[in-house]
């Protein structure tokens, strides 16, 4: 199904949070959407956007959004859109995302709460856009079932970055068996206001509450398929079959935008690619979400650097708008088989770009309006 | 041996530069030492310190050096010192410390031009003090053989964070077979100019050059034994009997003071120690340094954090003047078998103070001076 | 009066906060004072203070504090305390500091909520210890009188540093007449969490709430007489004789801790010393506190750079542990007369010091106790 | 004169500086200009210009520039260029200026080498493009005599930050008297590799050699006027017959991009005006430039921002391009008259961006190619 130039109305949850702003930065000229209604907490609600905002983006406001009055996120302000996109708080995430879908709307979220729920696809659109299979049991299930309501997730924005190379790994080489992350992750990450200052200036934390644990849960997740069992009921399948053990350990640095990953993999096939293969599998990785014409997917799904001090934060997370990972150093591990380093900007393809390209996906596939 | 209240002259070569600097510190005040002697390039040479220098401590400089003038580094200024402290850059560290051996003058370097020399030990003097066998063979060896010079070094800043875990782990629960460390580097490890700001600020380099290989050879002389051929001659093992296999990712990071590093290990013994056994191995290790009262050696020498968040550079580095290294989350990893994060100042035990304690406990036992 | 080894014990109020921490840190070894009750929110209150508090300095906790059981801030946990010290939030050390005063407590605030009462005296221990005449009437105007209780705030960290060189200009030269400031401030001038990272990692902000106000005033203030009436009655004279006016900018910038303060001025007498001039008489300036003995008070009440690029906040901030205050740059102003830069360290002089200070002078002078 | 479509071949000397980037990513889709030329030194000469360039910009090395081959800096090789943009080192800029200069060439220049030349005209392209009328002088006194060659020079990056707001208000308000201002300038002003991260993590530098004097200086050749004597020669006025103090005070802060400044103004006329009639000029004013349909001269030459934090480097820097000069908090000055906060692109408007739109302004003027 093409989009032939229709518009779809759009609205944002958390329109006034870090991710919630980057969403209304991307939607400004998007091709598919057009932002209708902004939904934030009852301080922000009644008010226009530029007064309930503290914008914190480097481009101005966009002229559509400015005076637009804030909603609270009830369903009842949103029933125009044909997509929701939600950056809330994973403390309100849970019981609003909930009413958007019993009100019949297609949620895209960001927020962690649905991501383990076993009818939830947790989609990085680089990855397993497979995943949107279960959209039609998670509504079937629901008393009564839905016909046009569901929710998507996207994934934690460090889960992110390592799933797609570790995807393009599968892909070309079959099953990873373990794997070994060390993040270095941006303060965008954390929100507004987020991150002290007196904690990150000059110093890094080497921790981030819950963080390892979304790395090695969510990977399995997204990387595993769906099975379907002798009652016709679907599951995540979470790479059971070839199992994957993966070990993250998650440090805030003094970067704004850009998490990068130290990572190491071992191969179930030995003996394991070369370096030189590796480097070429990432680089040939391609995604559906691009072959079918998502107007934010990007290109080069992995850019691969050669350069030996590559990729960098600062000089590479705007590549391709920040919708693709980055990849550098592809060489051998002594203890593992090979390891790289991953950049992914954190705040667009670890969040509001991924939604957003989710939501792009839905729309040319026919999922979203309840077609799928 | 003691030293009962007996002060022994030193020099300081490469004296105007980040780890010279830090010498010049922490001498000031030495129970052992007096500073007599300083050398550094010819810019420097011929200047009194206080012109030679571009003083970045944050005391002032010591009274006793401030008009103290600069020499070449040419053993002949330094013919009274007992002991020579070096911090030159490895472009001409080589060289110089080579003719201050053969003028028969005790060298404690910190350049990297003679840690792989098969007769030069390389002490990390938290570890390893035993390599100090290996001081009589090297000025044996000699043509024609040497009465008191010798070259000890120490380690890589990298390396001596994690070298220090390390074998307070290998004592207590015998041979590591495999550790992957990712580092995160503060810019003081690159000396001064060193990182261009342009490169570091907002920003992360994923590559430091030749750091890698450091850590992975240096961890393995260090660790390992001294063992006797038929001939009578000694060599370092390099830990083969139990080989160790080690892969270290290095990155620069915007912070001043302060290598933090992420490991992760598994111990050749089945089942592996736990999380808390690790931790009290920690805790319990120490060094022979401490023991025999050399004064710069750290009572605690790992201090381990119990706080989910810590250590961090910023709070952690000045810890008993850097003299110790700081371990925190000791967990579980769920592909190898342990992993925890350490902090290691790089300019205090990860180069002068590491410098200094190899001094002390080589006065102490009558090394320095051809008593060995 | 002297002290003869005598202790006082002292409270603290706020001790969990940023300069509350400093004061702990700074009481550790104290040769008059001895921590002996700690106050803090309903949230702290009851716990013992190493649980109530996230330590941010670079040493340890003082282990007389450590197990000590957090109060909440009324007087009567206080009762044997000589001294107060506060570090309260403005937001509730109004009535907090006023009950303490009524209980005949001597408060030594950083707050500022009586930096501007006509009776509270806003001393700089380095400048205008000659205020604490204000002491006895402030006692005499309460209903009922008071013996002992009285409240002494020190000033603003921004004003602290600015003040200091001008208080030494105006003995040397005779009144200042106009006064130009332009601050770079540390982000621990605003608490804990205070500036969020976002907002500060390769940013200035160029804004400080309420900050450009105190300047303005609090100089006036601290630089001003004290006149007393017809009616016997004393008032702070604001310096109303020579009217001196000042205009302060005030910007935040990526520095932990001290503020940075670009100055010119222009004095009433023509015509003006010279940079020459200037450099001697901020040189020789010396406080009361320090001839009389307080043990705190910095030998150096303003240092004075001769190199072109100092001070500078990270090198500069801890000589003398951030007691004096620094300055360099003297040079002719093409505008007013004279321009130069200040450094201040605003935890220590700009805040928990100067308290610390001022209490010292309290007690040399007999005013602690009631006795002045 | 239009340029109806027809493009000029340009040539960048400095290709592989900080400003040389910022030309080349400037021109890459340029509608007037074509990349046809690259000098730098002979380390880079003879190599692709990806490999002779440490490539530090954020978007990637325009196509039509990556294999281009580096040339020497000598006119020979840039015969066939209209404009030749110059972002050299001052060291060699006097004389390979000089020499293009001669070989009739039109050379934009960002050294300082020829700002205080009496018949180079130092331009700001929001500013005094009137100083054009210098050039065909410039040429005439030549021995002998240019046809098409000149050198054009635009400011200093912290001059040009300032002196466009106060044009501004000298259009509006007739001259100003004096001005004091307080600069906190990026490192990206300092070139590559610049700034030691040594020197600026957690650190302010209250001095830039050179640069207050620039400051001090230029603004008074580019705001005063052009007077022609009796023997007919023009000479720069310097703003004598309004005479203007000007005092500079200059730090270098943790920022990478965008300097921000602190200004203070006395106007001549009495009373002054208020901060309300300041705002409104500011925001009126225009630049010939953008005017005649100059494509890289901004809409908004001065952008007032209302909110009270604003502007902000890390937000603001960008906006326009980087074309514009953003003012904030416009208030009153108890010492002058009014002060204000400005922001300045130091490496956009403050070097390559001022170089091109003063050639867009030669080439639509018909100075470009010797027709003026
Ligand atoms: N920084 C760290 O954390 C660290 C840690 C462990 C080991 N290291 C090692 O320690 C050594 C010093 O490092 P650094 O960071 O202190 O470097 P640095 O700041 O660059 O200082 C280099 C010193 O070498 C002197 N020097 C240079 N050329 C010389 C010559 N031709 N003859 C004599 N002296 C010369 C310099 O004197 P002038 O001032 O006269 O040029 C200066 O004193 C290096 O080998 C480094 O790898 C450093
Ligand atoms: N950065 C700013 O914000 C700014 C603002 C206004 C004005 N400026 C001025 O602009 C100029 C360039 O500054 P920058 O920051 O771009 O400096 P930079 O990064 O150090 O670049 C210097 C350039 O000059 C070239 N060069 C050096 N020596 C040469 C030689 N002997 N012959 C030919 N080319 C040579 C270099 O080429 P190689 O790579 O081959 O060495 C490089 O391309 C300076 O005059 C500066 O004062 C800078």
């Amino acid at each position: 199904m093409m989009t032939s130039g229709k518009q779809y109305k759009v609205g944002v949850l958390g329109a006034t949070g870090t991710v919630g702003q980057r969403f209304i930065a991307l939607l400004a000229e998007h091709p598919f959407f057009v932002v209708h209604a902004l939904g934030a907490s009852q301080r922000s609600a009644g008010k226009p956007y530029i007064k309930a905002v503290n914008w914190k983006q480097t481009q101005p406001i966009p002229s559509a959004v400015r005076e637009m009055i804030v909603q609270e996120c009830k369903p009842e302000h949103f029933q125009d859109c044909a997509v929701v996109f939600s950056g809330l708080d994973a403390d309100v995430a849970g019981d609003i995302e909930q009413s958007f879908r019993l009100a019949e709307l297609a949620v895209f979220s960001n927020a962690k709460n649905y991501r383990r729920d076993p009818h939830v696809p947790l989609i990085v659109p680089l990855v397993n856009t497979s995943h949107y299979s279960m959209v039609p049991q998670q509504r079937a299930l629901h008393q009564p079932p839905l016909k046009k309501g569901f929710i998507v997730t996207n994934a934690n924005c460090s889960t992110t970055g390592v799933v797609v190379p570790l995807a393009a790994l599968e892909r070309a080489f079959g099953p990873i068996e373990s794997c070994i992350i060390t993040t270095m992750q941006a303060i965008s990450g954390a929100g507004y206001p987020g991150v002290p200052s007196l904690d990150i200036v000059d110093n890094i934390v080497p921790y981030i509450s819950g963080e390892e644990e979304k790395i090695e849960w969510e990977t399995l997740k997204i990387l595993g398929g769906i099975v379907q069992g002798d009652d016709g009921l679907k599951t995540f399948d979470m790479h059971t079959k070839q199992p994957l053990r993966i070990s993250a350990s998650c440090n805030r640095v003094p970067v704004i935008e850009g998490h990068t990953e130290c990572v190491s993999v071992r191969f179930a096939r030995r003996p394991p690619p070369s370096p030189q293969q590796v480097r070429e599998a990432l680089q040939a990785y391609t995604s559906e979400a691009y072959t079918i014409g998502c107007p934010s997917a990007p290109r080069h799904t992995v850019y691969v650097h050669e350069e030996p001090d590559r990729p960098q934060p600062r000089l590479d997370r705007d590549y391709q708008s920040g919708a693709g990972v980055c990849v550098g150093r592809v060489r051998q591990c002594r203890v593992l088989d090979i390891k790289f380093v991953v950049l992914a900007n954190n705040v667009a393809i670890g969040a509001a770009t991924s939604s957003i390209i989710n939501a792009e996906y839905a729309v040319l596939k026919g999922i979203v309006g309840g077609h799928a």
